[in-house]
């Protein structure tokens, strides 16, 4: 037992679109949660400076008594992986992409046509090729970067003519051209723009990492005895920047249950 | 006689866009350069977090022996020269704000409908209304924010239907409604989607502050004596964030002569 709390970060309010997953999956974690809505967006960033503000949040989650570190960022977990890991070789660390992968490769066969739409860093990485060839060589993967996403919804713009415009125009084609059926969506900050992207294209399967990663959470705090109490755990939110834009978007998520806000500048 | 550099900062690439201006107006001042791209966009963010941005980035061309500290970025302009003037007593201290909102006064009448574009926070300031107030009461003034051009412009979509339809979208019920024929760029990003601009309001008059800026900074280094010398001076940009796409927004303007391009983190 170890009732310490769940680190989380994403490059901003994306990932708390899987803190839902998380309480249902892991109902008696306690929570600390970063966003670093100061410096987001991360996807159309350096490699290298995604990594060195990922190892800062990492570091202020094990301040936090963090007993694990998940990046729900998939910039962040294509890339920024094994730094932090190298930064705190005692605590587990896990990112989005590769309990998706193995998500992916459950779901879907060789006659599936999956396309990854993610931010320009983590499709340049190639970490969800990687991970799903290393579960499967038959399945058919294609991706595409979309830099104008994350942009637009971290500016509130999520529920706009120039978003549907962006996603049309970011991702026609692509789906059209490789077929695509199964849309994986490889970026936490997509599940805000699912509505848009099923309205204009109905047809597609759509995957959200959030409940796989949550899941693959609790096989490791299970392996290693990490798991809390059987009591209500605790939520801690923290963003770098708390304008009135962000509490707009947590409100719009949804968030079941209490938690407290606070603002943190790495 | 004072051959130290002129300090001038934005929250990314789009105080580049005035670059060109100085080196018309002040040929011979060397430059130093500082864009926040680690941390772009400003305009989204909260208050606080971007005047607390600012004042480092404030320190940071005062350490590099800037005589006079220019506010490109007229978020920061719209908040943060206070702290500014504050930390920094003794140095000049000029945003880009003040300038645009005399050079408006000089060529617009009553008769004329003003549109200024900026980012929410600059909006949510009021400090173009402010400004022009100050000089003429009689001139019509109207203001949008607009949240998605800079994270657009920023992510590289400048020149894609998306930011078409963005700009369409958020411009032109405004445009109408108030009948603007003038429109103030009132954001260093926007010279970039000008061409797009023009395009959809091709009747429009459209405002560049960056001109009014640089006469601006040549007014007061005059009156202290703190001109450069008769010589051509050097340019040295700075961004806390140097990615491939940062490269190709500087080749996109077209900076014209020598510059040395660093990645500086704060």
């Amino acid at each position: 037992m170890d009732d310490r709390p769940i680190g989380i970060f994403d490059s901003g309010v994306g990932g708390l679109t899987s803190i839902n997953a998380f309480s249902e999956v892991l109902p008696h974690e306690s929570i600390v949660y970063f966003g670093d809505t100061a410096r987001a967006p991360y996807g159309t960033k350096s490699p290298a400076t995604v990594r060195a503000f990922s190892r800062e949040i990492a570091d202020f989650l094990v301040k936090q008594g963090a007993k694990i570190l998940v990046a729900a960022c998939n910039t962040s977990s294509s890339i920024a992986l094994d730094a932090i890991k190298e930064d705190h070789p005692d605590i587990p660390v896990v990112g989005v992409i590769k309990p998706c992968a193995a998500r992916i490769a459950e779901v879907c066969t060789p006659e599936n046509s999956i396309g990854v739409i993610a931010t320009p860093v983590t499709v340049e990485s190639g970490a969800y090729e990687k991970e799903i060839r290393k579960i499967s060589q038959e399945l058919n993967v294609h991706s595409i970067g979309c830099s104008a996403f994350v942009p637009l919804i971290e500016s509130g713009a999520f529920n706009t003519p120039a978003m549907d415009a962006a996603i049309k125009h970011t991702l026609d084609e692509f789906i059209r051209e490789n077929q695509v059926d199964t849309l994986v969506l490889g970026c936490t900050h997509y599940p805000i723009i699912r509505p848009n992207i099923e309205k204009l294209f109905p047809w597609l399967s759509i995957i959200d990492p959030s409940m796989a990663l949550a899941m693959e959470v609790r096989r490791i705090l299970t392996r290693y005895g990490l798991l809390a109490s059987e009591w209500q755990g605790s939520r801690m939110f923290y963003a770098s920047d708390l304008s009135s834009k962000f509490l707009g978007i947590i409100q719009m998520l949804g968030i079941s249950g209490d938690y407290v806000l606070k603002q943190h500048a790495l």
